[in-house]
C-alpha cells in the first residue's frame, strides 16, 4: 500500500442501514458483502453486534465469506460490546474492532453526564480491552466535528497509546464546512503525540450537503481512510457516498491520491443496495442516479453528440453505465431531433430537419419526453415522410 | 442590499427544468414562481424563451405575476434568443436577460469550431444587445470551471464593457473541487478590471457531489449570488440544492453571509416541486428528505432524547419540518422504546422496559419498522401487561 493510497472504508451495512424502515437480513448483508469485497473496498463494517441477535449473526456470517476485505465491527466504549463483537468477528481472516465514544462538550455533558477526563480513561480502556482480541482496533471520537482540536488530539493521544491503528474523525452531525474539516485533520497530523502510529479516517454525514467535500478536504490533508456507503445512504441526510468519493480522486489525478476500486462495479452495486433496502436513489444522484449521464436540452445535446467531454467528465462506462443518453424534450434541438431520429433509422437532411422541427416542438409541448414511436409518428405524418421512402 | 447580502438565483424553472421526462406546462410553473417569490429568493429564471412556444409562454405568464422577485430568461449569444426574451419578459416588474456563451477549450474548438478573440467579440456583442432591451443583463461564461482563469478574465472585462452587471461562473460538467472553484472566484474578484461595476455568480453542477461546496467556496471568496434549484434537480446530477446553501450559511453565521430566504418555507416548496415533477426526493436527501431529521439507532436516539442538539444542528421547525422522528427498528435502544411507548400511552419503569425490550428486538428483528400499533401488541402479549393495566 502506497503512502497515497485512500483505504475505503465502506459502512453501508452499518451506518447505512441505519437508515428507518430498511434493515436488511443476514442473507441480504451477505449478498451485498460479496459485492462490496469484489469491488475493493478495503474494510466493511459488517454491524453492530451486540445491538440484536440478527445483527451479531450478519456479522458472523459475514466474517466466514469476506475473502479480501478487512471486517469490522462497531462497538460502543463498552466492555460487554466489545467482547461480542469480537466474538461475532472470530472467523475473518482479517478483523476489526470499532470502538470510540463522544467527545464534544454535547456529547459529555448531555449524553454521557462525564468530564473530560473521565472520557479520555474511557477511550484508552475501551482500545485496550478491545487489543485484547484483535490487533487491529480502530477508534471513534464522536462528534469530533464540534469537539475542541485541542481536547480531540489528547483523546487521540490515549488511544494511540492504548493501541489503536486507526482514528476515525467523525462530523456525526454534518456540521463542518470542507476548510474546517480540512483544518482539523491537518491540525492534528501535526499536533498528535505517535500520529505515525495509526491513520486519520474521516467519517463524514451530509446534513448540510457537504459530506463528499469534507472527506475529499481529509485526505488532501493528510487522512489515509474515508468511511463511506453505497448511494450515500444512512441515518438522517446519510453519509459520505462512496461512488463520489471515488470518482472525485479518479478525476482529479494531480491530487496524486488513488484507492483500490473497481469503479466498473459501482452502478451495479449502487442498483443492488438500493433494490435490497428499498430505497429508490434520485434520478438526480451523482455518478449512480438514472439521469447521471442523460442529457435534455438542446445546447448541451449538441456539444455531447459533437463531443462527449464537452458536458460529460467521467466516461459513462467508467462506472458501469452503458451510454449516455439523449434524451428529447420540448429543450431539445435540431441536433438531438437528428441523432435520435438516425437511431430509428431517418438519415435526415438539414431542410427535412427544419421542415419537421416546429411539429416535434408542438409535440414536445404537449408531452414530457419524446420516446421513439413519438419520433416515428412525428416523422409519418410530415410532409417530408414522402421524400423520405420514396428516396 | 448589505454587501453581505448573498442574492438567491433560482433557476428550478429553467437549469432545473431541464430533467428529462419532467418538463413542467405554464400553470404549474406559475404556482413554483408564486411560491418561490414568497419564499424570498431575488431572482426567478423562469425559462429559455426561444426555446418553444410553450416555454415562451410560461415565461411571458411568470412575468406578469411576480410580485418582488427579479423574473430572468435564458438565452444564447445570439440576437433572435435575446430579442424573443426580451419580449417574453416585457410584463415584469424587473427583468433580466441571461446570455453568454462556452469559453472553455473544449466548448470554443469543438461546440463552436472558433476562437478565442471571436468568441469575446461575440460575448461583447450579445450582452451590448441585450442591454439595449433591459438594464439588467448577466452574462455567463460556459463551462467557466475548465476555463483558464487569464482567459475567463479577459473574457469577464469584456461583458464588463458592455454593460453585464453580473458575471456568472458556470462549472458547467460539475468538475471543479471546492478550493479549485474558490481560487477561480478569487482570482476572478481580484485581476477583473472594472469588477467593482458587476457581482460574481456561482452556477455549480453536482456530477461528483461537490455542487453545494463549490457555491459557499465561491461566496466565502466573493461571489455575492448562488444559482440554484429547489432540491437539487437538474440536468445530469443536477444543481446546487437551494436549501442546502441556504441552511449552510444560515448554520454558520460566523461567515457573516446571509440571505433573503424565509427557511420555513423549504419543506413545503421542496414537496411542491417533488409532486409538479414527479421526482420523488431520496429518503436521505438533505434539509428536505423524509429521513433529514429521523433517527433510528440506539445510540442516536438515546441522545436525541436528552437532548436535541446531541445530533441535530438545525431544528426541523427552522425549515417547516413539523419534528424530529424517532423511528424503531432492531437499531433502537431503550431510551427509543420508552419514549415511543410513552406516547401511545405507556409510562414504563426501567424493569418493565428491560422485560420488553428482548421481545421488542426479536420483533424489529423481523420487521424493518416498529409502528405503534406494534408496540401496541408488544406489551400486551407481554408479562407486564397485566402490571400496567391494573396499576
Amino acid at each position: 500500500m502506497s503512502s497515497n493510497n485512500i483505504q475505503i472504508f465502506d459502512t453501508t451495512l452499518r451506518d447505512g442501514e441505519q437508515v428507518p424502515g430498511c434493515k436488511l437480513n443476514t442473507e441480504q448483508k451477505v449478498i451485498i458483502a460479496k459485492q462490496l469485497d469484489q469491488l475493493g473496498v478495503d474494510v466493511i463494517e459488517s454491524g453492530f453486534p451486540v445491538s440484536s441477535p440478527g445483527d451479531f449473526k450478519s456479522v458472523e456470517e459475514i466474517s466466514k465469506i469476506v475473502k479480501n476485505a478487512t471486517v469490522c465491527g462497531l462497538t460502543r466504549a463498552v466492555e460487554n460490546d466489545i467482547k461480542v463483537a469480537a466474538q461475532a468477528l472470530k472467523k475473518a481472516k482479517k478483523a476489526r474492532i470499532h470502538t470510540g465514544i463522544g467527545t464534544s462538550d454535547s456529547h459529555i455533558l448531555h449524553k454521557f453526564k462525564s468530564n473530560k477526563e473521565a472520557i479520555i480513561k474511557r477511550a484508552y480502556e475501551a482500545v485496550k480491552y478491545a487489543k485484547s482480541f484483535v490487533e487491529d482496533v480502530e477508534f471513534y471520537a464522536e462528534d469530533a466535528g464540534r469537539t475542541d482540536n485541542e481536547y480531540l488530539a489528547r483523546v487521540c493521544e490515549a488511544a494511540i497509546k492504548a493501541g489503536a491503528t486507526v482514528l476515525n474523525i467523525p462530523d456525526t452531525t454534518g456540521y463542518c464546512l470542507p476548510s474546517e474539516y480540512g483544518a482539523k485533520i491537518k491540525y492534528l497530523k501535526e499536533n498528535v503525540k505517535g500520529i505515525e502510529k495509526a491513520i486519520l479516517s474521516c467519517h463524514c454525514h451530509n446534513d448540510l450537503g457537504l459530506a463528499t467535500a469534507n472527506s475529499i478536504e481529509g485526505v488532501i490533508n493528510g487522512a489515509r481512510q474515508i468511511e463511506c456507503t453505497i448511494n450515500g445512504i444512512g441515518e438522517r441526510a446519510g453519509n459520505t457516498a462512496l461512488e463520489e468519493v471515488v470518482m472525485v480522486l479518479k478525476q482529479h489525478p494531480y491530487l496524486n491520491l488513488d484507492t483500490n476500486i473497481n469503479t466498473q462495479m459501482l452502478y451495479g452495486i449502487s442498483q443492488l443496495v438500493s433494490d435490497s433496502m428499498g430505497i429508490y436513489t434520485q434520478p438526480n444522484k451523482a455518478i449512480v442516479g438514472a439521469n447521471a449521464f442523460a442529457h435534455s436540452s438542446g445546447i448541451h445535446q449538441d456539444g455531447v453528440i459533437k463531443n462527449r467531454e464537452t458536458y460529460e467528465i467521467i466516461d459513462p462506462k467508467d462506472v458501469g453505465v452503458t451510454e449516455s443518453a439523449i434524451v428529447l424534450t420540448a429543450r431539445s434541438g435540431r441536433a438531438a431531433l437528428a441523432y435520435r431520429a438516425k437511431n430509428v433509422g431517418y438519415e435526415l437532411t438539414k431542410l427535412q430537419l427544419d421542415e419537421i422541427y416546429a411539429s416535434f416542438l408542438t409535440f414536445a409541448d404537449k408531452k414530457k419526453e419524446i420516446n421513439d414511436n413519438d419520433i416515428h409518428q412525428i416523422i409519418e405524418t410530415s410532409n417530408i415522410y414522402q421524400q423520405i421512402i420514396s428516396a
